[in-house]
């Protein structure tokens, strides 16, 4: 499933992201669903919030998270909790991409 | 988190597998659950189902998943649904550790 191809992301807010899904209920996924993002370097996911949790895991690439009170530097190996109903983006450095899974219930 | 130990997986079929929880219900995952794997080289997960299924994305290492009907090699950047009730076991090659996310409904 990982040559599906990476489309982009058009919500407003965000900058230079792409999202491929590697694992959706058209596999047959029964509770919960695999995204991979690729958020160009210097770009930007929507500062945004939803009713469903995000888990997130760094595979490239570095830049941080930010919050409403914070923010917070992530790397390749840091595994990120956003829980429902709380503000976040994810941010590139300017110098690459920052690449990671987000998974969220279906 | 990235810094929680590995523990061994004393499930009996298992060899040489760790097992290092990345988010949890500790951590208020109201869904599912992200766990990382080290299945060291020439080891392998229990060969078992269970009525959960498994998302899992392969990070470093090359190995295969066995099911009853056949086996599929994997490599990093795969991702495997292993629905529930299905056999299934992963199994690191000889010469490297096989590291891999499973996440698990809660």
């Amino acid at each position: 499933m990982k040559e599906t191809p990476d489309a982009p992301v058009t919500e407003e807010g965000a900058k230079d992201v792409k999202i491929r899904w590697l694992i959706n209920e058209g596999n047959g996924a029964p509770t919960f669903i695999m995204r991979h993002f690729t958020v160009g370097a210097g770009g930007f996911t929507p500062y945004h919030s939803h009713d469903w949790e995000h888990e997130v895991y760094v595979l490239e690439g570095e830049g941080k998270v930010r919050y409403e009170d914070r923010e917070e530097k992530i790397s390749p190996g840091d595994a990120i909790l956003i829980p429902p109903n709380r503000k976040h983006q994810f941010q590139a450095t300017p110098d690459r991409p920052l690449k990671f899974l987000c998974m969220v219930p279906k």
